[in-house]
């Protein structure tokens, strides 16, 4: 967008929950600011909300549009339109990209438009614009870390007090960390939509949200925690992107990470996001994942790139396959009877799947008995077969339970 | 720069040190990436070196130089004389950027020319893409952290295996990372040169190196260290740059962290830096701080962004007072008689100085004997004062020594 001097640039607002209105609010308060740096001052043209207001009135008084309405429909008609329209668009709508991002790339490139979405990972932290600008021609070997904060919360929580998962989760929504309805953060989608939009980002290939494998925390045991901590081990929800294989792979799970593990000291609702390349070794990037003003601090930034007349984002421009069977390692806990010959039994089955076993603990007598161990990395196909064969043990009280392990020092 | 289709887009670099060559080497390896993003193909056009090149031609067949010459002059001359000619420069010289920082962006401003500098600041963490354009219209409150990976890697050491400063420093220089004269480093210099330019970029206002106030770490013993391990604290070299009382503080000085605090896991020769304001809460960005990969990827990064088109650093636009006197909490650390009332008369002139102290140990008797504290926030000028009257007391067998601390709780 060429400056053109002090004509103001009319923002489009759609949307106006916790976000929008912190977004209104520090517009308002930092006009001078983005007035000075950009040399065009900007105001709200219009808001668009549930009950108020045309799109198409918005639309056609806006210069920019800023998309905070959330969810896929109508955020994705209002957006498609807005770019056809010529007019760039800021979002902070993960769920839209993840699920139609090659869409509305393609009409975006198409347009000469931009379309910017800082916010719509990791809050504040300037993951996006790293990965887009700094290390735009750098070959990225993997971007991971943790994503999402209300998941952060319960578990740094549950290995804190010692408490069981639907206690924390409790507290978590007192203290507004968890929605009413948490599944989507708590079973893995929220990370993974960001993940599918990192590894976009990362590999300048299409990712979607349907080839993230996601898993979430809702089956973590006070249990696994005591052991892991025993272990020296902390336990987080990661996602990772990463090539693998001449593929990549990208996932989201919970998993224990040694001490040392620059992200082991991420507790509470914060995110943290590295990002690893022969070419910088590591960039670790942590802060609030969420908050209205932190996000709508994202979006303000976007609109500033924007109005200054910074370059388009790239576009994808290589395909790579989704490799599913990737190598892990993993903590296995298996509550079984006390009687002789159990250990040896497990040990067979792990054996024969060609799974070795890395360090080990036996603990309690009776209906108490567990054994617990961390194996080496195998693929996870072979692991998955093992748990399976060790499901169907007499031996067992319980179904297996497993957590991967992330094994690279730091 | 537009996009001129397939033309390639010719490089001139200015040095072929450590980080002249890896970028060299580095921009061959990704010419097909770059191309791919910016449509333009770069080539190293030609190559000044102490011993070969011409400025001038190289100067006159180039689109874009890259200064990798470090030292102000000739790199001053170099750059202000491709500035004038109109071409955007790409450096990572942070002492020509500290020091004539004032004459240099005002050149680039006036010939609507490109000066960028990642590589000036914590080598490849995009700290100062991160302040000029995420939080470019952001009320920044304070930028700090650990900006020089040499000291950092000698106070680990330090605390780590209880070695004195000059051993460690000699390890330092055997693993390449400390320099044959390591004055610079260790001296807090460099750092001081880094803080300078990130207190420029966070408050838009001209910090020179003159401007900052520094300490080394040269002065730091194993004691310090170990009192320090007792009372909970890690040790540091820090560069703070914040407001203060309607004007700004840029310093750097070793001091003591409380655990908890986010730069306090940042071990060995890693750089991190925290970025404070009201709307993003904090963001903490770590990584290598050095190497000439890592320092060649960012050069990269600015080098794409000029051929992508993106806009210019904003420039400077306010004049804040720098604030000299400010509060701060320190260790002091008193060799004394071990002799009677030494603690009253110590205590007593701590107190007419208004100074209190938060807690305490006295160890060792007779020639071992030591008072070590940590005194709670006063103004520097009055610590300054006590401290310079209790160096005359009889009691003590040696000067005072004093280190800061963060009190800050996260």
């Amino acid at each position: 967008m060429a400056s053109e001097g002090s004509k103001p640039v009319r923002i489009g607002l759609l949307g106006r929950g916790t976000v929008g209105a912190a977004f209104a609010a520090l517009l308002a308060e930092r006009a001078d600011a983005v007035e000075a740096a950009t040399g065009r001052r900007p105001e709200i043209a219009g808001v668009l909300t549930r009950g108020e207001g045309s799109f198409e009135q918005i639309l056609a008084g806006s210069d920019l549009l800023v998309e905070l309405i959330g969810g896929t429909e109508p955020a994705r008609e209002h957006v498609l339109a807005a770019l056809r329209a010529g007019k760039p668009v800021v979002t902070a709508n993960k769920q839209l990209l993840a699920q139609h991002g090659d869409e509305l790339f393609a009409v975006a490139r198409e347009a000469g438009v931009q379309l910017r979405f800082e916010a719509a990972v990791a809050a504040v932290i300037p993951i996006v614009r790293t990965i887009q600008e700094s290390f735009g021609v750098t070959e990225i070997s993997k971007v991971f870390g943790i994503v999402n904060g209300t998941t952060n919360f319960i578990l740094s929580e549950m290995a804190a007090t010692g408490a069981g998962y639907e206690e924390v989760l409790a507290r978590a929504q007192e203290l507004g960390y968890a929605e009413a309805d948490p599944s989507d953060d708590v079973g893995g989608a929220d990370a993974a939509a960001k993940m599918a939009i990192l590894a976009r980002l990362a590999f300048h290939t299409p990712v979607t949200l349907a080839e993230v494998a996601f898993e979430g925390i809702e089956g973590i045991q006070p249990d696994d925690l005591a052991y892991a901590k025993e272990l020296g081990l902390s336990l987080k929800l990661l996602g990772v992107a990463e090539r693998r294989d001449g593929g990549i792979s990208v996932r989201v799970f919970p998993c224990f990470l040694y001490p040392g593990h620059p992200l082991a000291p991420i507790e509470g609702p914060f995110n943290a996001v590295m990002v690893e390349a022969p070419a910088i070794s590591e960039v670790t990037m942590s802060g609030p994942g969420a908050g209205g003003l932190q996000t709508a601090s994202a979006v303000l930034g976007d609109v500033v790139s924007i109005l200054a007349g910074d370059a388009p984002v790239h576009e994808t421009r290589v395909e790579l396959p989704i490799v599913a069977d990737v190598g892990s390692s993993f903590y296995l806990h298996l509550e079984v009877a006390d009687r002789p010959g159990v250990l040896a039994r497990v040990a067979t089955v792990l054996g024969e799947h060609g799974i070795s076993v890395k360090s080990f603990v036996q603990r309690g007598t009776g209906s108490e008995a567990r054994l617990v161990m961390v194996i080496h990395e195998c693929l996870e196909s072979k692991f998955s077969a093992a748990v399976e064969e060790l499901s169907g043990l007499d031996d067992l009280r319980s179904p297996p339970r497993s957590i991967r392990v992330i094994e690279e020092e730091y």
